[in-house]
């Protein structure tokens, strides 16, 4: 992976720690063992980037070559793993909603990074002009992680279900696109990715959620 | 994707259009909202596709590159998503049944021309000497679509648990590959696709269905 | 795929039909029909290295232009669902026990070839240095068909759950990189393999399992 300015090496890494976090938190409340928690934290970390490195063509995907978000990921998973493991009642304490509340900010930062250097990817892969494909790619970066997360802890996929998560992505992925064609990479770049985590604060904040076609029964 | 007739660009569109609908059926069915009602049933429509194109090393897949059949199965699906908001009773009435009848024989439609256009991929990418390789291209392109659905929807995929489905797509594969050495490949493409269709009309009367190991239990 | 000695040819067969078994009798237990049978089966033999082709860019992959493996798991698994149609019971006999011991075996020696072959394939594409990659492509090989077949039978994967199964497949990668550096291939390979069975005969034999987080309930 490439980067325009060496402050997005540092929000991707912000990310990733927040995705292995949540990635991590799935498998310990299902009990995983310690291998499990591993598996899923790092996969949600770095799986939309692997998703989206297949479909481009990069292979071996960019995570094998440089391993340097494989291994943020994992230290992560490992240290919340001994937290937890020598201080179980933690997980029901006080402390869990600020940590939860930290923890989605740092995945709003998260997702908008992986949404933009996701079309970054894209279009220093050459395919800048197929808009449809950049869009895809710069949101299956940011979702695609989760979405594997959830496929293999046998849960419907969280993006499908509700919030307005992929819905950020997309918005900010749109803009990002639009924006190349009248001003500077960095500053859309920038614009963009605030654009998603703007969307991702108000959407918790204010609970939104998309519609859906029938009535929720309770 | 490249279309040895043109008529064959008019089915697959029938057949996405079939596709789409039955992905978003699920999703509405699961109270998913907008986003993964359109998820769903787009992945339903052209993730077989994008399958192939993936094992084939055609990347980035056509559907990116060429997104008219995203476009077909996107319409599709909103169209649905507003028929259902706007009246939701829909659902329950006489006219569901109408519909689905109708959407059963265009599905055997799609399966059709994905199965045989799938093959093609196959042979036009050089690798028609390959049996196993075309005949599974073909069938990953009739089915995969629903088969990622059904896994991202949390179900055991259709495909392996009922209704000779996937069998009518196999036994048009395996026809096209053996006719493809003594006719043309038009004519073989045409009689393959009908072999398909006739296959799932005929399962769907008389409730074929293949054998289990073991006697169901109720 | 490429083999150092021959008796490696032999020892995959062995694993492809232990693999292969595993899958059918998922499938058989789960009442899927004869189609979802095969489709298990032969996925949970070959789809470990499907998706390491993939990753590696070796497109198509291997299995379909050398589908020996595929005939073997498609063998294996018509022969296992023959048996148990023709004689229901024997999934209650005390010949069960026994078969399943035996396929336990059998799924450690599949489990140990598909490991360092996994790891071969990378070092003759030409990626011996990237020793994560050429661990994690171990690994997938050894593991990958069977989280292909609970993702498709909609369970959490096996892997992620209990016992010490993906951990000696991880242990015997880990020693294959290292070993690789001090002596031949052929010799590193035979000793890494050997680790894994190991691991996976004590682990079955002691009830190995790697800790999770939280105190299981019952």
């Amino acid at each position: 992976m490439e980067f325009h300015v060496s402050i997005f090496f540092i929000i991707e890494v912000i990310g990733t720690v927040a995705f292995a976090s949540s990635g991590a938190m799935v498998a310990i409340k299902q009990q995983l063992d310690l291998l499990g928690v591993v598996v899923l934290g790092v996969t949600t970390a770095v799986g939309g980037g692997m998703l989206r490195d297949i479909i481009l063509g990069n292979v071996p995907p960019g995570l094998f070559m440089n391993p340097v978000y494989v291994m943020a990921a994992f230290i992560t998973v490992l240290a919340l793993f001994i937290v937890v493991r020598l201080n179980q009642r933690i997980l029901e304490s006080r402390y869990i909603a600020s940590y939860e509340k930290m923890m989605n900010i740092f995945d709003a930062v998260g997702l908008a990074a992986f949404t933009v250097t996701g079309i970054d990817t894209a279009v220093l892969a050459g395919y800048g002009d197929y808009h449809f494909l950049s869009v895809f790619l710069g949101v299956l970066t940011g979702v695609g992680g989760g979405v594997l997360r959830d496929i293999m802890a046998g849960q419907t996929p969280y993006i499908l279900r509700k919030h307005v998560y992929a819905s950020a992505s997309i918005a900010g992925a749109l803009c990002y696109v639009f924006l190349a064609d009248w001003i500077t990479g960095d500053a859309s770049m920038i614009i963009s990715a605030l654009l998603v985590i703007l969307i991702r604060m108000l959407a918790t904040r204010y609970c939104w959620n998309l519609p859906t076609a029938t009535k929720k029964q309770p």
